[in-house]
């Protein structure tokens, strides 16, 4: 690859399947790219397959180095490097070689794994005189970042200005008219047109905050189109195509989303090997790389209420648990099973599309809760209309909803949850006996619905004015005297009473 | 108090409400105790009080010290010395007074707070030249600590010999036949019969985390309780006088419990200001200390299911948004109002009475799974059936039934859950159709119950031989290349779908 002698625009470290994928995203955008792995393969491999798909005539416009002291060498200054390698003590051991190889405080390092995001926070800090570490969350998988992501940039303003022409550029794009994607998968021929899903997040950190928050959506919305398919499958006894064919409608309405339809894609796919169903044979064992478990742990230390996404984390660990589950599923005792009519299953076949769109309203509630309430917290300034504006394309939970969504905080940015926005309120209002329904047949018949089941119980318990905590709080001042507030009186003042004195008397605190 | 020159056998400091009342405990048991708080007055307040409770004709055993040095000239060797204080700075801040004040590397400080675990682990390591740093948690509130806590002591064996007789005197105790309590609350007459409720429980954090997760299912225990009074009075419209009742009947069965009976006392106190009762003008907005969202935290990282303690903490943050949920209560739409007969509501008391019995199951299979999973991890060995039975008296959450769970650990101490134990799968196997039919009213009135339907969910996913988990693995694979592995084929083989080809192939990676 001698013959490329021009320098490059930007480099890319880690060519697995994503860094990759943003390497030739970037090369089919007009820019140069010099990249680096230490896997001599991962590096043939890019080359080939930019030069397998370029179109006759065009100059290569990749170029491999051997290490980062040639990447430096080969770009242009300042130098904007991409890090696409595994989250944790990867990102700083590339780090450390870059500072060795002579990157200076000009160049740029923009982090786009699933990085922690206090982590981030912490190698802004601890970086910040050799080099401006910048980071871009990526969200849209191997597709999306060949042919354009979600991005979350976050970090120091003025490298953003030397990142945003190039993220533009590479983002997935939104038609302005109809807010749906603008989708074309061909390489050599990038979407140039439309709104780019991608736009300057804030300070160091809240991008990957922004990211592991959509991503604990994701599994969310991925455990919820799991528990229809369990229901519709053990629960109504349709087969897996079927349940394909349901899916597929369902993404005609208000339940459109790319999880929806890759959802019907994966049921109605069969196995080579054997020609049933794939999902049929494939181990119902969930993995996870940890983003879900953090926004679930970051809403417990926050304080916001967020079950639906914590006990989506909690049904991949049931499921590992599958040794347990055998022994369980021989010992425990379930409901008898109910014959149903055809009739009834029509109607719960309907109620279930309700209930999903109810619940898939609730998780989305909990994250944007979740990141106003983290964002107070941190002091930054989240715009949550343009947030949902670039998860309408390019990312793994884009949906027609996040349109919904963009509008609602157009209408007002300060809403305090989604719930609040008379265009949910609204749907909910309309869907909620039906999800009702659902909830109480899954019981019932003693189908597991964790995540539906969740979101009713948080959408009741804002239906309260007054929860039990009332209770509560006299318990926990019986045992520890913990105080209680009291409704007749200012907040803040605190009382307790006597309970241990034979005649029990309150008092101010 | 100049007239006490005796040695003291063991120092308190930081007289808050658990501390004086440990010290005072620890006096009752004929041991001489000096104590020091940076608040004169509280030091006063604990002489006063050792003062007006000594019977007539005994020497005071409870000496004052101006400063930290003074205690520990005032201490028999080893030195031995309480903390009660805050958890976190407070800890540190005494212990580095202490290394200033003269303490040796024979020394033991025994830290009683509601410490982070982890903290505790750390802080072993940190002062392990200065003194021996030790630990154990406390549960019992004020009136535990008074006259008799249940104890969690771990740390240096060696220091345990010298802990362990002033524990066993201090802990609260339980009939060795009928595994109840001994519960006898008079200052100057402890009871010194019966099996003490401390056991060493392991290396340095072990006790602390062991705590935590009794904490978490404290968190539960008592929502599910307040879900139960909610139930009953927004559900049944019955008055809280009347619900104290029924928790007090139900507190002679298979629930019976601390918890079970205060919060029936607290449900029939009337407020001395209004004379209405005292619930209806506690605020309903839960405080925490921090415990309970450890507990979730934790489970979450080890990937140990426990929705139902995830779901009391989300409750009490939920509770804490009152002024959101007055304008959603305003805004989103619930059921309608149905009526229930008075045949129906005696069925829906007697359903409920059996959804709490399995919803406390649930909770505590799930805070006992977490303490094997976080053994494990750590290289704990921990003994489940003494700790079930150090939680037989003086906690929180001491109930009769902690001594099934007892027998069950006896039984089989590698048990993996509970739910495995016939004994208890065959209560459930009894009640869980009540479980169900209480779980379907409370969402079809639109009364939320979130730790008792998690508790279900809990359940049901552990009866399923197959989740669909395989829908979520395929849709991984689908948007990520995460591979799958097969029901087919050896575990730990993958296997990834090219879905992105035109003809997809399958690929073992």
């Amino acid at each position: 690859m001698s013959h490329h002698t021009q320098l490059s625009n930007i480099g890319v470290i880690g060519l697995g399947v994503m860094g990759k994928n943003l390497a030739l995203n970037i090369a089919d955008n007009g820019y140069h790219v010099a990249i680096f792995d230490l896997d001599n393969g991962k590096i043939n491999a890019a080359l080939e397959q930019e030069h397998h798909e370029r179109k006759e005539g065009l100059a290569p416009r990749m170029q491999a180095c051997n290490n980062l002291s040639q990447m430096l060498d080969k770009l242009v200054s300042p130098k904007v490097i991409v890090l696409s390698v595994p989250a944790g003590k990867p990102v700083d051991a590339i780090c450390q070689t870059l500072i060795e190889a002579g990157i200076t405080a000009e160049d740029i390092v923009i982090d786009t794994g699933n990085s922690l995001w206090t982590d981030t926070v912490a190698r802004e800090a601890q970086y910040k005189d050799q080099f401006k570490f910048f980071s871009s969350a990526v969200s849209g998988g191997e597709v999306g970042a060949r042919f354009g992501p979600s991005l979350m940039p976050s970090g120091d303003p003025s490298a953003w200005q030397y990142v945003a022409p190039i993220w533009n550029a590479i983002a997935a794009k939104v038609d302005p008219v109809t807010g749906l994607p603008i989708e074309r998968f061909e390489p050599g021929n990038p979407v140039t047109e439309g709104e780019p899903c991608t736009t300057y997040i804030g300070p160091a950190g809240s991008g990957h905050y922004v990211k592991m928050v959509h991503n604990g959506i994701e599994y969310a919305d991925m455990q919820l189109i799991c528990e229809a398919y369990q229901l519709l499958h053990d629960g109504l006894g349709i087969s897996t195509h079927e349940i394909g064919d349901i899916f597929n409608r369902w993404n005609q309405g208000s339940l459109n989303s790319y999880l929806m339809g890759i959802s019907a894609e994966v049921l109605q796919q069969d196995d080579p090997l054997t020609g049933k169903p794939l999902v049929e044979v494939i181990l119902d064992k969930a993995g996870q790389k940890g983003t879900g478990l953090w926004t679930a742990v970051s809403s417990l230390q926050i304080g916001c209420p967020a079950p639906t996404i914590a006990e989506a984390v909690y049904a991949r660990a049931v499921s590992t648990q599958k040794e347990l589950r055998i022994q369980l599923s021989q010992t425990l005792a379930g409901p008898a099973k109910a014959s149903i009519s055809d009739e009834e299953k029509t109607a719960f076949i309907d109620a279930l599309e309700d209930a999903l769109f109810c619940a898939k309203v609730c998780c989305y509630a909990q994250g944007f809760q979740l990141m106003a309430m983290a964002a107070k917290e941190q002091n930054w300034t989240l715009n949550f209309a343009e947030i949902a504006k670039i998860w309408r394309a390019g990312c793994i939970i884009r949906a027609t909803f996040l349109q919904s969504i963009t509008a609602a905080y157009q209408q007002n940015a300060q809403l305090p949850n989604l719930l609040m926005a008379q265009s949910f309120s609204s749907s909910l209002a309309a869907k909620q006996l039906n999800w009702r329904k659902t909830v109480a047949a899954s019981v019932m018949q003693g189908i597991p619905a964790p995540c539906i089941s969740s979101a009713i119980a948080y959408y009741d318990s804002y239906r309260c004015e007054t929860l039990p905590a009332n209770l509560l709080q006299g318990q926990r001042d019986f045992f520890g005297a913990h105080t209680f507030e009291r409704t007749d009186k200012p907040a803040g003042e605190k009382y307790h009473l006597d309970w241990s004195a034979k005649q029990r008397t309150l008092n101010k605190v």
